[in-house]
């Protein structure tokens, strides 16, 4: 049994300890969160202990990995203090909205070889894998086009907005990451990106994006377009389209159930899609800890790297360059 | 060019009338009704010349086929009309209500070797000629099991009702011909029939059906299941999938346009089917068409024989005797 | 917490296992299976203890609800201690085969009033619910016609065959349940059932049959028709059709992925369905037992109930009837 | 009736004979192609005239529009005789590959008041039509962005290539038009475009491009989305995506017919796509036609107007700047 720590408690935390909890082969020993309430509810809710401070939660002894899922800013900071106490990384993207953050934080742990798993947790649907698939054992020929369509049911309130860092930095994100994951070893190297806040006015009111489309370009000259929306009022919208010389293949969206409904005004209708990413990445989450208890456990590198949580940002920093600028950026990892 | 004497110009006689306008290979000689206005209305439609009588436009010299789509009580007449005549003959399903009268024509006729071809159009649709040949290619295998839905959008009048012969006879008889056309060279031999009045008070006042099931055996074991219904509020449905021992193929309903929608209640809607027969098998009817066009031209065998038509309408006639006394019937041919 | 044991730990035991383990509100307490192996299996599954007897399993002090899963001639027997032990009971279906010992136990417990729910999981899939809701509050208008598909992707061996009481006792019940949940309360009144053994030499061999097809119709004049096969080779094919005045509702195929896939020949092609019923009722599962978790706490009457199990038997016994005698059957409950 | 002479006897052309032939109000009178040879062809499977000199096509007395098919360097010449000659246009995509021989052209004919429509025929196919309409009537609330997904497939020889004015001239063009009619009255005002010669060796050849990406943003803010391949080897894939504040529609691909199968592989599985625009816009190059003969009996101007040819090349002459410049290009009209 692998005993963990959970650091932070919000809904992302909890939805954690719960799958920490499930897991045959851990534990959830601890948990701490700066806001006392949420520990407790996580303990009542699971029966662990709550760490009375952050170096208990992390430092102690019989604690084999650590989980982070708390606040974006503090990321780095537990990161770092993980690493140096040995103790395994399991963390909740962003790494940290300041690449010059991430850098330090990078600098700062080269010398602990401990193993840090970032969540990009759409790389274990089971769909986008497939896909991802396809394109790696050619099943799709040469790879020359992919289409991201990536949807939130609706906005966020202002207060996430603010700590978020941007909708390019906080969303975007998991589709620069997926376009890494789908080319391979092919990076990415130029990018254009159009945004705006067509909709929601706390966005407007804070210069932030709600609607935004981006085009990338690999170095072998495969082209990527990604459309993202903080709200679509059928469902949380998650498409992944990857185009080759041989054929597509399309991971498509998906509805709680099956029915079809045929009525005088139309025809196999479907129910709206999964409410959000909890619902809709239930089997991703599960599959991405399970990954991390087995990197854990073998002593293997992890799939999902510290270095892919920084790549993914500087993809994001040079889409808001691109946006700023009017100009296609090229991308320098 | 097969110049044609079209026999019957109510709603599908004026279909046929503009598909023998169209064919490249033929020409709309002579128009025949009853009902003189509707054999005017064709006229105008299309140019041809109103014959005077039944006998010039079947006897006519510079007439090569006749096309027969009158009320069913004629039909019998005027297929041995056209085959004493020495003309090709395409009549309309059914050939008649009462087998009797369809032995009868057929001693009538044996001797006058000219092409007949009944009008059973959903064997040229392309997908239920998929379907067939899936069977027939053993794409699905051994095949094992028939599902056959078949449901108008609404109910006619009590005049075509009681013209009509019973709903089996009017319509399922274009399933039980599809069944043996599907089955190939392994015939039908018992059926059980189910049926009702559930909705229509036409068809509860002349004791006829609007609802109806049935299952057949064919001699090789096939489970045949077949369903109809007088009104389906979302179009006409028509599907039928055929299931064996290594898969299955569906031909599925056809909407007019490849439109989906998403809204806050619903996602992936697409419109109501098509309307009715004339706008779903529009395909079929003109390939059907063409197909009597090259028998008559090439002098080769209808696909579509007068025996089809008989043998259609002893399966319907075992229906009833299925439906009146509670038993699986034995089917003869 | 409700403590339970576990009667049988065979592959559906053991099923049954997990859902106990993983739910909030229950705990397994003792497992007992006639095969000792087994019931070890489930002690170092889930952590349990081995009863030594079933008496210990079911007469046990701290011991709330027992579960059934073991075989089905053993089922009758082990309801009947556990009533008179005040034991709230869950049992798999069927009941027993022979409606002759359901009877027997029916008057047997009589007098013990414990919550007994029995396993029709269907009636709690998801999309299967909402095609019987659809029907109940008339979103489909007036019901008219069902068509139930069921197929499993290959047949059994003939030990299982030989103890399974007949295709329609073992597998077309879980379909003669729905149809009755479907129909609320307008009863069957008559069957019409037709099978045979198309291509399973151990179906053949014990004159079971791997290929049916069944007519039922309601006392309301609704027609059912139930398609079976013992093996679809693209998956566990599982669809419910509800069919009314006012539209359709199709509760649909389940695929475990989205994916799909366009090449050269072919496009929009999915994986094959779910493997089988484990993988397909999962959700369904989950919710049945949760549901027996709340009668017993809230003290409520199981939505199924041991009448249920007997009723579906009974239509499976008309069933047979009607296979041998070739005549449509009237069900009497 | 309407006479038309025919300008251009190559693939297009031919699709237009028949359609003026089979259209009940329009007679094909002359036919004119500088290849002696495919004049004839048209002649024969229409039975017209071939007419003598271009002059004869256009100035005829009898003639009441002529229809250019011809090379497009030719397009601009025939529309002003024709437009001096008192003759209905209508003229196929696009006017002209340099814009300012399609303004030239504006100002030579612009005191003639002849109806001119440009064949932009995908305006006309009844699936985009809805998705515009979905956009015009806010069925889907405020219009946010707009997806285009519009692949050939299989690329065509360098004599096409190098007459056909680059790949966004060409091919792409027909998506700005799309995107023109789909934004109504709320015009382009930036664009970006990538793209690259992949696959296609004659392509590489000539500097033009086989695979291209674009991002245009209107003056409210939509944005919209096209992607472009020159070969999808699954068919000709054409797809609309218009998304906005209450929901989404969707125009799809279509496939000749409605079958889907089923394997111990893959489920769902349906025949490819339309080969290509003949058969992919059957209907929509039907109901432009019809169009534009309404428009002549009476008198109104044409749905897709000489300004639309024009604009279509404006956007994209401005594509190819931003591909060259690396930078969002301003759209001027």
């Amino acid at each position: 049994m692998l005993n963990f720590s959970l650091i932070g408690a919000g809904r992302i935390g909890k939805m954690h300890a719960k799958i920490i909890k499930a897991h045959p082969k851990t534990n959830l020993k601890y948990v701490f969160d700066v806001n006392s309430k949420l520990a407790n509810d996580v303990v009542k809710l699971i029966g662990c202990t709550k760490a009375k401070s952050i170096e208990q939660a992390i430092n102690s002894k019989n604690v084999d990995a650590v989980l982070i899922a708390s606040a974006t800013p503090t990321h780095t900071k537990y990161i770092t203090l993980a690493a140096k106490a040995g103790k395994a990384v399991f963390c909740e993207k962003p790494i940290d909205l300041n690449i010059n953050n991430v850098n330090a934080c990078q600098r700062d742990i080269q010398n602990f070889k401990v193993p840090i798993q970032i969540g990009f947790n759409r790389r274990f649907d089971l769909s986008h894998l497939k896909a991802q698939k396809a394109r790696a054992n050619k099943e799709i020929g040469e790879l020359e086009m992919i289409v991201i369509t990536s949807r939130d049911p609706k906005p966020p309130g202002i207060d996430y907005l603010k700590a978020a860092g941007g909708f390019f930095r906080d969303a975007t994100i998991h589709d620069f990451d997926l376009t890494r994951f789908i080319l391979g070893d092919d990076p990415v190297v130029q990018i254009s990106a159009f945004g705006g806040a067509l909709f929601d006015k706390n966005a407007k009111k804070i210069k932030d994006q709600d609607t935004a489309m981006f085009i990338l370009k690999s170095k072998k000259g495969v082209l990527i377009h990604i459309n993202n929306s903080r709200r679509a009022v059928y469902g949380y919208d998650q498409r992944v389209e990857v185009f080759g010389s041989k054929g597509m293949i399309i991971s498509n969206n998906q509805v709680p159930n099956s029915v079809e409904r045929f009525t005088s005004k139309s025809t196999n209708t479907k129910d709206t899609l999964h409410f959000f990413f909890i619902e809709r990445y239930e089997q991703a989450y599960k599959d991405q800890f399970n990954e991390f208890v087995k990197c854990v456990i073998k002593k293997t590198t992890p799939k999902v790297t510290f270095e892919d949580g920084k790549n993914a940002l500087i993809i994001a920093n040079a889409a808001y360059k691109s946006l700023k600028s009017g100009k296609v950026i090229n991308v320098k990892f």
